[in-house]
């Protein structure tokens, strides 16, 4: 028998899917400070929308930055308590001009929904909405004790949520963790996800002379920060892909044997993976390690933007005064980030030119961490994933970092089960970034079962 | 016996600054497309100028980018012909938070006019023309004749002109040409350059992965364009300076005994220009040669930007699709662009890392240059400024390209004199430009008396 709530979500489809729309023409972009009020008016809106549908206590909590929306709904006496979470900040939209509609315009085209933050996470978190106010809608009551903690400031770190998780606010008192923020390792098979890749964000700031200076007058005397941060890069990182700090790899755990076995049966060919998703000429990397160890259990090091000097159309002959590089790493269980950010920053001091000036900055962090799959919770996850997608679920890794996980963990003792409906192409942090309504409706419907399993 | 022109130059002076503080007002900034009218905007002014002071068939002569101004004065019958020229464009003046007033807005401080383009080019510029008018005010006549040629695309490589003068048009028939956009070798001495670095203004563009990534799901996997730039660039040039393009030194003509025992007589203090000019903790640059070498006589590589990926504030956890470095190489004499420019792109297609795309484009270049001392025109010149400097002139080299000597060498088949007031602090291309008021003025005196003695 179909699950009322589950038949109220199939019949209010589509006027969920504008109430997703809705919220995607906010563009609250967590890093851009000239968006702040978005990010505001979109937390304002969901903590309008939890009390629309019946959850106690909606408010928003302010952060030094973006504030977080709370709400709960407490009344299944004896039941266990889940804390929901996902986040409503997006990454900026550029490049702009490889778009092809307007990334806050969300657009239907052959059964996706495109704008930014469509799958990272608003379609994952309005799908999480959906399943509440449809169990609200039907049973006037939820299965399990409920609190909800919608973050704005994932892209930029996390560190409001991060504090006041930290602080064991009685607010947070619950179980286990509902965290949507994660993908189907393949087009309908089932996946929860329970290790993440942990990371430092950092900046390497290159100084050179006073002040910008002609190339022609002073170019072979005055150094050159580019030059200089290329030359640290490329004793960053081997053209292997190795990273060339000393003592960065020590103590990393690598996966048991019987979860590589499980990853080598996975649907995944790596030479579709560069067709498809990558679309390089070739893939890149530490020799010796299949592409899942390498972006799931292994740590890497890339570097995002190198802003300074001239970046215009045309010629401008300038040695520019300093020039900064965009570095993070990704870090895997065994690494903490305070361990990789010393290692680091004392060998790019090692290593820096001379005739310049080098400052490294940390601009934010979070821990690598693993989940145990021996939970209830977990099992209630994939019963109730089995029900909706028809297959058995697959444990896989992210290469990405969701922090919050390990501080749940560590300061309130609860596992999360991480159950998200992403796909793989979905152009995550990309232009064209896109959900699939597919997985937006089975979503709901996964969500609304996996709370109903978790109550009996 | 004062000049009767410098006797006029000086009852002007007012009023001849005001002309030249509204062609600094014009943001002629030429390789920014949205300036391309300010361009048009001050040739014109410069062509209505032309005019007003007496000269005869002033005009704008088309190119693909921004117009020539053109004018002439062929009257003095008998008398040698010279070509005048300096450039009316100006650079981009970002980083705009580091002006201490607004670069379009010439502003007088402590005997300096502080502006954009203020000394390169239009405050030298300027003083040609008042040097005319100054003659043809007081005599209604020059002492030689005189070809105006003006151009708006210095800054971005000069195709227009260099097309122009190739096609050797009669307009251009000259004896000699006055180029003013060099500077004097220390306050107060009269200097001219006799030697110029070519350049080759080049761009590196990275390919990786089709569209911009998560660098958490694809890190470890997915090449990093600005990595591979960083590897590629640190392959270029060593930490001692030195470039590592294989054949890139060989040719190189180094100066003679004779002049570089000249340079080593110059007032020049390499511990003082760290600390005055350029600032930095220490200066960079070959082992072995002293800094004039370095910059008036070697070949040198910088990088001016590297535009790409993420450049706002904060973190985007990006792995971009591409990356671009804007780097330039300078040339010296015996050395030619078209042997460099192979060497260079030969090479980098050979180092380029494993799973990346890589384009080397030319973006301008212009030839290395020396001219001799020993014409009749250099020698008017020495004369000219030892009467207004009181002092013996010094030949210097620039480390600068005006890749326009080498054309009028080349196509026109004239030596150029070129005799410029810019100081080594001017902060050319960079925040805070300056023209020393007082070498303005002395400019247009030295002009005024170097047409008189070529014309003796």
């Amino acid at each position: 028998m179909t699950s009322p709530a589950v038949a109220f979500a199939r019949q209010n489809y589509s006027s969920f899917l504008d109430d997703l729309k809705a919220l995607l023409r906010i563009p609250s972009i967590s890093t851009l400070p000239e968006h702040k009020d978005d990010c505001r008016r979109a937390a304002e809106s969901l903590a309008v929308e939890l009390k629309r549908i019946g959850m106690d206590n909606a408010r928003l909590i302010d952060t030094e930055c973006h504030p977080l929306v709370y709400a709960d709904w407490l009344h299944a006496t004896g039941k266990p308590t889940v804390l929901i979470y996902a986040h409503y900040d997006v990454q900026p939209p550029d490049p702009l001009d490889e778009w092809l509609s307007p990334p806050f315009e969300p657009t239907e085209r052959d059964g996706n929904l495109y704008a930014r933050g469509a799958v990272d996470d608003k379609g994952q978190l309005v799908a999480q909405l959906k399943a509440l106010e449809s169990l609200l809608a039907t049973a006037g009551a939820l299965p399990v004790n409920v609190r909800v903690l919608f973050e704005g400031e994932e892209e930029v770190g996390g560190e409001g949520i991060a504090r006041f998780v930290a602080s064991g606010p009685p607010e947070l008192h619950s179980d286990f963790a509902l965290v949507s923020d994660t993908e189907l390792f393949a087009p309908g098979l089932p996946t929860l996800c329970v290790g993440l890749r942990g990371m430092i964000y950092t900046e390497i700031e290159v100084r050179g002379a006073r002040a910008d200076l002609h190339s022609g007058m002073y170019g072979g005397a005055a150094p050159n920060p580019f030059i200089a941060l290329a030359q640290i890069l490329a004793r960053l990182k081997d053209e292997d892909g190795r990273i060339l700090i000393p003592g960065f790899y020590d103590g990393i755990i690598p996966p048991s044997a019987e979860e590589l076995a499980a990853w080598r049966s996975l649907p995944f060919d790596e030479e579709q993976y560069r067709i498809n998703e990558v679309g390089s000429r070739q893939l890149v990397g530490e020799p010796g390690y299949s592409v899942l160890e390498r972006t799931w259990a292994r740590p890497t090091l890339d570097v995002h933007g190198m802003p300074g000097g001239f970046t215009g159309e045309g010629a401008k002959t300038v040695i520019p005064a300093r020039a900064t590089a965009k570095v993070s790493m990704r870090l895997v269980p065994g690494m903490t980030t305070a361990k990789a950010f010393d290692l680091y920053k004392d060998y790019v001091a090692r290593i820096a030119p001379l005739g310049v000036e080098v400052a490294v900055r940390l601009i934010h962090s979070g821990e690598p961490c693993l989940i145990s799959v021996d939970n209830p919770y977990v099992k209630a996850a994939t019963a109730a994933l089995r029900e909706v997608w028809g297959r058995e679920t697959v444990f896989i890794r992210s290469g990405g970092s969701i922090p919050i996980v390990g501080d749940f963990a560590r300061y309130l003792g609860i596992p999360s089960v991480m159950m998200g409906f992403g796909l793989p192409d979905d152009n995550l942090h990309a232009p064209n970034e896109k959900f699939h309504l597919k997985n937006f409706a089975l979503g709901i419907e996964s969500i609304v079962l996996f709370l109903e399993e978790a109550g009996r």
